[in-house]
């Protein structure tokens, strides 16, 4: 599995320009754009006048208080690689994302080896999985050359297929996926999916995703 | 494939009751919503006056127009049983709706047969289709007899493998998937998952979901 | 401030009859559903075996677990009546509803007596705020006389203009709703309308909204 | 009315440097998520081989074809100030943006003139219009004195006073809203809104949102 963070919410470079701005960060902007809901100052007064200290006090409260709209004006986009048709199942009942995935429909997913469950080796059952593969495989190309297009002969490929997705969320549900998905009742790889996001999104915003609001998630 | 309509939005006999009204179907419901925004008279006066060519008029004139809100006032519920994790992936995506779905982290469901493509068929191939789900279920109950949990063992089933889930859709998210899912560009599967609730539902709403309102669909 | 509860999601009577089922009502329904996710069993077979004490458990349990779908499952639609545009402000907010709202750009709504807080009777402003309602009602009706058409006159009519809406929600929405609503921070009107729901919907749906499941709510 | 672009959807710094990248767009990045979904090559080799012809054409294709999700990967943030709660209270309907708006609970917003629709100076009635707004002012003034909550006094405040919003809204809502508000239809405030987000965000996305492509918006 491979989680990349390839892009997220960012200021429009010529509005800080414009303004004679510093560049902010996420945070900073959310923060922000929250306390403008409460003040006859404009956001740019806002945007020059606050303090690192204010930043960190207004995201923890936004937490803290469920002020969802908050960390949902933040999104972010995350490339999701070597995962399993049954991660990318669960995956986008998430209804408050937007996904983009590989089709299988019209691309041959087959020269990429299926995701394996740790109990299957630790039953000793790896060779048998792999051997079944290989017949999988084989009888895939087998109904293509036959004259199957590939949108069916696809019925027969296993959950254990690779597939690739992109997902776009905001954070405020991603702090609800987070809450849910890295919970021991998750399944075992869509949680190993969320510990991934988890611990890349706590670089890009440190204060909203701190260990110490998890007790606070929804 | 199974489809049933086993639920949808009513008028609350109650209500019908207390104001001494009669029973009347759900777009005559949305008709009277619809209508009650551009009056001063209220939800019962129209409800008591309106007559079935009005209805019939606003409904037609609110799918011409674009007016989501109207068709978005009733929700169905479809249960929908022997379709494959084709379908029921590419279905789950659909936002807006709500699923539950049979899961197969809990529930063994190789007594059923798996979905069969017609091209299969067609090319000569059923055999070694079936041949072949009987060695994947043959595998699976190995797994599980070797300790694999069931939710680890279905990493070798089949996106053929049946599947049962129920769906709840209100009518403008329903006209949406109705018009992706009917087209000939549609996989064949929820094609034909399309097409039935398309024939269960003009039933029920046949002015709603006439065939002449099909080039407004949104 | 008048509430109704004009339709809910209820049983197809033609699946109940061609199954020869009960009637049943919607918690029956949604823990059925729930159910229906985990076991072999259809839901005919479910429906049929389920006592009222399997039902109590499974809807207390939904909440408890936050499973929403379960409650997500059951529509409701109110009217709503009598409430200012500075609650309908506020309540066209909650995206997950749907609402139809008379609307001011073609229905001249002078006729209804504007809002008035409690507070402004208690602080003895109650004459200067209906004789400046009494002008602006007077300046409304100038300038339409003046050729401003209703959609612009209605820019001087004050928040506590009279309104009307109808709103559709899920019994997951609705759950979050009444939660953030109910709360001794919300605004009194919209409050108001929150404890008529929930005393309206406690009677459809006694064991999901019921107050002992309250500290579960979402 | 002032509406400025405050934020976007941008890529990554940190993954174009780690990768050797140069800075791309937003209809850069969404035009090779799009295409990920139907190749083989991942969505590096994507960004590196892709020459700017290919991206015009996929974007275009993409909103011809009603491919949602394409401009769904891209959000924007503004910030609008000096409207109306007329527009506001129809802007905050749109279910799918998110909404920051600055409360009138606990910020006295009478410093600001009141919105006048150009039909009231047509009318040769802009004078009796801003001595009755002195008149409302004056009241509220006198009933937050006499010990009126500000939260309760803004009963009286008229839809014409100024507001500020923050909204974000993805390109596909985006799209949807641009149709419907630019719209002769529309109300000519919230169409002037819809006018100058549409002339702000083609700068930013000239081929997603341009002029040729409107007979294709959703």
């Amino acid at each position: 599995m491979k989680v990349r963070l390839i892009a997220y919410m960012q200021f429009n470079p010529e509005y800080l320009r414009q303004h004679n701005l510093p560049v902010r960060n996420g945070e900073w902007m959310a923060s922000a754009l929250m306390h403008s809901t409460r003040t006859r100052e404009g956001l740019l007064e806002i945007l020059r006048e606050t303090c690192e200290e204010e930043v960190v006090d207004r995201i923890t409260k936004s937490v803290q208080w469920g002020h969802f709209t908050v960390a949902g004006m933040l999104d972010f986009i995350f490339e999701i690689e070597g995962v399993s048709r049954v991660l990318s199942h669960q995956l986008v009942r998430h209804r408050m994302a937007w996904f983009l995935q590989q089709t299988q429909r019209s691309t041959d997913p087959t020269h990429l080896v299926p995701i394996l469950p740790p109990t299957v080796t630790e039953a000793g059952m790896e060779n048998d999985y792999s051997q079944h593969w290989d017949k999988t495989k084989s009888l895939y190309h087998t109904l293509v050359e036959k004259g199957v297009p590939i949108e069916d002969a696809r019925y027969i490929l296993p959950n254990a297929t690779q597939t690739r997705l992109v997902m776009k969320i905001d954070g405020s549900n991603l702090i609800h996926f987070l809450k849910l998905r890295i919970d021991p009742h998750a399944q075992w790889e869509i949680r190993e999916l969320a510990k991934q996001i988890h611990s890349l999104i706590k670089k890009t915003c440190p204060n909203l995703f701190s260990e110490e609001l998890k007790e606070y998630w929804w």
